[in-house]
């Protein structure tokens, strides 16, 4: 059976590597799954992702974020995500829609209504089954993030990414039943297993 | 005085050597003039464009082009054509929101009100004082453009083309006061005195 599972968290919260154990751990059952991310995905998406991510050159706006974003997400679902769940596939993806609403709306200040709007056009629609919300303090996340060079996103200041998280926050309470919200200070095995749990009852699989 | 005014039209039509020939002439007067071009125009645009025109690795939806060309237009403003304007300047670009709804709307089959909505939200409601639409017989123009390997959209079939020509004539028929429509078939020297006569009396100089 096809499945849209979408993780979503402020940096560092632990999407990736439980993405990559959720991918692993149902092609060990052997099930259809691929596993993507946003923004990028593509080979078009990640040139769209260098630029949004490192671009110093000039001005690049909220507004301007938004559309590159949709950009990037509608060449990932026409090439990778809508394919894959025709073909009966499970589809991971690490960030999708509900990033660019905490990130673009609640935490540049876009109007929510234009980032729904540009989200819903891009998307065609397509809404995750399931969303699991990786939830932590984002002080302890960034610290999590290591040494590398902040991003353009990674460098924006407290206020930022307390936005974004309650933005999250208040995105995943008018849709409990498509969320699955997770404290990303638990133990990575204890996150893996919460997860694992959920999906199996999607799946309709033994606990 | 600033004054905003865009070129419009098929490919190989002389908007680009019309938009140069125009800001020549305004400079050689002494007036503060900027010229610039869609898609493109910044470094970020530039980037955009390359992905629009060129790439080959996976399908671009019409909805990605809307929203790249977009992007790109979002940034060219904040960067280049708002700054200049509120500087005083004349600004002259070489395509811009019309381009968009002629070809992603007209030519390629997208709602026109998503088109609208998309591109008004990008430019902010900037509109053009002035819009010089060369008009010309689509297989003539390509012609023109010369030997060089045709871009995503070059390449396209007539009925494109000429989707393209049809909506360049609706959106102009819709705003006279806005466009001013040119022959394109016109030699270069009768285009370039029409063009200036319109501005001079934009600009209220002698004729």
């Amino acid at each position: 059976m096809s499945l849209f599972i979408t993780f979503e968290g402020g940096e560092g919260c632990g999407k990736s590597t439980q993405s990559k154990a959720l991918y692993r751990y149902l092609k060990k059952l052997g099930l259809g799954c691929v596993l993507t991310h946003e923004p990028g995905g593509t080979r078009s998406g990640d040139k769209i992702t260098r630029l949004l991510k490192w671009s110093e050159e000039e001005n690049i706006s909220p507004l301007a974020e938004l559309l590159l974003f949709n950009a990037s997400r509608s060449i990932l679902i026409d090439n990778v995500i809508k394919p894959a769940l025709q073909n009966g596939n499970i589809v991971i993806c690490d960030r999708y829609t509900d990033s660019t609403l905490a990130y673009q709306g609640y935490g540049r200040g876009l109007e929510l209504d234009t980032v729904k709007c540009i989200n819903s056009l891009a998307s065609g629609g397509l809404v995750p089954d399931l969303t699991i919300w990786l939830d932590m303090d984002d002080k302890a996340a960034l610290l999590r993030k290591g040494k590398l060079p902040p991003d353009r996103f990674e460098s924006e200041n407290n206020g930022f990414h307390q936005r974004v998280r309650d933005g999250f926050g208040v995105i995943a309470a008018a849709e409990p039943n498509r969320f699955l919200k997770l404290d990303a200070s638990l133990s990575q095995s204890e996150l893996t297993k919460c997860i694992r749990q959920r999906v199996n009852a999607l799946l309709k699989l033994p606990q």
